[in-house]
């Protein structure tokens, strides 16, 4: 399947276009803002994650002769085409021009703020909104996942292997990618290796076992076949007899010159049987022989392990890391911000609604993070036309009665950073070692409360006091004229 | 990215591989089964999905240069080549040549039953595990997850819109795909539309009608723009007078000869909204215009807006559809039942368990279902080379004291049907409204408290006495001799 298409869309943002193109909008200017409104699985962060593959798709972004034969195919409610030729010659000649700003991948995050920005015409702002956010929300959940497994390992290699239970080929692919972004040393999954040089990690499984007539017989094929690579899954029938006859092999493996690699637990009681194959290895003389662990692990159940004292070297990491586990989803959207009018002026634009949490920012926003002893102490969306003051109180997006100054001596750094000029690149993208170094290094920069797993200490993140007063003006403006 | 690459695997798939080839067992036949061990969603029922894109995976296993390339990278532990120029060799000059046997798409499953059967050389059968598993688990969880909301719809159209949301672009679109075969009616994936031939819908967003002064304004230009096309998005400001402003186009769509479709809500009390909605509509002459209700919307939401009648008459549902929601992977596994020794002789295989739902069944299976009265009875899974006894006495796959009789009058059939033979395929593949015809049609077969959403009655499905009492054998044997 080729996703880098503009037909990865949702119908209506191409019905919507040829609306904009029919009334003459297509290339009015607009600046549509992607974010998401809650932290994903109830913690204090999260990790910025796909911009690498949103510019890989936008790069791509034009309709190939085939696209527009299979839209003219499409009937609207009475049987006749929902698209008429003059809006396909149109989409056939488009050229993509926007302006693009980004927070980097790896960067932490907070609520409502923009991470990535889209300004210019209109029909094109719009006509990317969906894969944008399928890219963003999937790989920015996975990636914070990983971030949380990563701590509770604290500092141990995290292996990601949840290919078979991922959601379809590049479900699986992307969060290797975006787990990789968040702290994983390694994947189970070769083409992630293969497509972003991902280092890759695997042995044998309970089939390999059970194709011998004994398991001895079988760690001796394997250690004959791969000396090089051995860690024995000792759990296909009796675990403790399992690292018995690992240490068998092992001894073997020792006298031709190489060495055991380590053990893998997958089922069982880890924190007892890590323990006991732990004493086994080292009364062997394998003190060096690690013990790789997995069966349904997450974060929570890492850290239960940590404070059980299991003797656990590498944590392998599949379903509930690819898949997000208890959230499956990342509930980003992507809003309009402003529009400028007919006389060049941008009009701030804001969307009502019952829930304070879901009634949008207005203008032209950019995040200014600002630091104090090497700590992050708080962000504050601005609007870029009107600029940010340089006593900054910040106000928080949905509690009206919280609000936090910021100390004048701290430093700040705007997290927007240009993507697309025009619709030209001007990004040196990282690479993806980079992207997770930057990931690790933004974590440090976290008070630790904010990084706890359950009930976590809520970071300063917020809009900017005079953008937060303007937009209570619209409100009051909005709710009587519509 | 193309996913249509054996190198869509876990690592230990190849290092297993190499291992048999270097031992001289790569082309022993063997037998491997993939199945699940519990139904998701604490449901009565799943509905099996995948295969269709498993088969176009499998008619293009090969491996290519550049995959080769790749693997000639990777290093052992000591930094020499992990894989060996002549084990690279045989994997290029590999031709797929299983035989395998699967559940056509869209029936209805239960836990332990092979919904495919691999049988062939050893190496094979093992590296398409990963693949087959990625995909068959991903789709058969949605498909469940569309039949189950479906149901709860009780025949009125569900929409899928879950793109923005999913696990990635082929999430989406394999997502689509399982949402139509449970039941769906159309799709807001346009790509979706253009791989798979679904219906695709969708009108506007409140982006369209933000970018306009007032919302009046905005739904004359979309009626002016799209006449054949009108759904109006009424809760961008105020939901009731977002209806009355639907009412007063629908009238000026009407003296043009066009008739506005209806109307959406996707955001507060959607049981209170749509009866006063509905009475807007009406009252205003417009008793036909459709009422299409979302706002992360589930079967269970669904179920209770249909106990409190609500209007609604079309359910848009996205994120909790196309990721499983609070289920976001099926958890099915692919075992070897049985190899075939020197002698030309199959050997069954079973793999232990601390847990009794974890060992796995002996033997080349088969799954024969029973039907009386147009109603499922019962299903068994048998060994092939046993054959299936005439009376026939199911045991339940985990707790022994549980066994059912099928009366004798009742006629059955056989659930694996030939895909591949001998590397060739042998099915025609079904379309995707035959297969969620079938779909439809299975789900009648179910008595109705299997259907229920919580709690539902438990179906008969297990293995057949006499392999039942030969895996007890087994296991006796199995756990002195290892």
């Amino acid at each position: 399947m080729n996703s880098n298409t503009p037909l990865l869309t949702d119908l209506y943002q191409l019905t919507m276009a040829a609306g904009y193109w029919k009334c003459g909008k297509a290339e009015q200017e607009a600046v549509f803002h992607l974010f998401f409104r809650r932290l994903p699985f109830a913690g204090g962060y999260a990790v910025a994650a796909g911009l690498g593959d949103v510019v890989a798709w936008l790069q791509g972004f034009r309709f190939e002769a085939s696209d527009l034969e299979y839209l003219a195919t499409l009937p609207g409610r009475d049987g006749k085409p929902l698209f008429c030729q003059g809006f396909l010659d149109y989409l056939a000649q488009m050229k993509w021009q926007c302006d693009v700003d980004a927070i980097p991948e790896g960067t932490v995050v907070f609520p409502h703020e923009p991470l990535i920005r889209v300004k210019g015409p209109l029909i094109q702002a719009q006509l990317i909104e969906t894969a944008l956010l399928n890219i963003v929300n999937f790989q920015t959940l996975i990636a914070t996942k990983a971030a949380r497994v990563c701590l509770a390992a604290q500092g141990e290699p995290v292996l990601e292997f949840g290919l078979r239970r991922a959601q379809g080929p590049d479900g699986a692919v992307m969060a290797s990618r975006a787990a990789f972004i968040g702290g994983c040393a390694s994947t189970s999954n070769v083409l992630a290796g293969k497509i972003h040089g991902i280092p890759v990690r695997g042995t044998h499984a309970h089939s390999w076992v059970m194709s011998f007539e004994t398991e001895l017989e079988a760690f001796a094929a394997y250690a004959e076949a791969m000396p090089n690579n051995c860690v024995f899954l000792v759990d296909t029938y009796d675990t403790l007899d399992g690292v018995r006859h690992a240490v068998e092999i092992g001894q073997r493996l020792r006298e031709q010159g190489h060495e055991m690699a380590g053990i893998r637990l997958d089922s069982g009681d880890l924190a007892w049987l890590s323990v006991e194959a732990r004493r086994l290895l080292d009364a062997a003389g394998f003190p060096d022989a690690f013990i790789v662990a997995s069966n349904d692990l997450d974060e929570h159940l890492i850290e239960s392990l940590k404070h059980q004292e299991a003797k656990v070297n590498v944590w392998g990491v599949g379903t509930r890391l690819v898949t997000g586990g208890e959230q499956a989803a990342l509930g980003g959207v992507y809003k309009l911000g402003a529009i400028r009018n007919a006389q060049g002026v941008w009009e701030p634009k804001i969307k009502l609604s019952e829930q304070a949490i879901k009634v949008s920012n207005p203008g032209i926003q950019q995040v200014r993070r600002y630091m104090l002893n090497g700590e992050f102490r708080g962000d504050a969306i601005y609007d870029e036309e009107a600029g940010c003051p340089e006593v900054v109180e910040i106000q928080h997006p949905v509690d009206p009665q919280r609000s936090k100054s910021i100390p004048e001596e701290a430093s700040h750094e705007d997290l927007l950073k240009p993507v697309f000029r025009n619709g030209k690149r001007v990004m040196d993208l990282p690479t993806l070692p980079q992207i997770q170094a930057h990931c690790r290094e933004q974590l440090t920069h976290l008070h630790p409360t904010i990084k706890r797993l359950l009930n976590p200490h809520s970071y300063t993140a917020g809009v900017e006091r005079s953008l937060h007063e303007r937009k209570l003006a619209m409100i009051a403006t909005a709710k009587t004229h519509h």
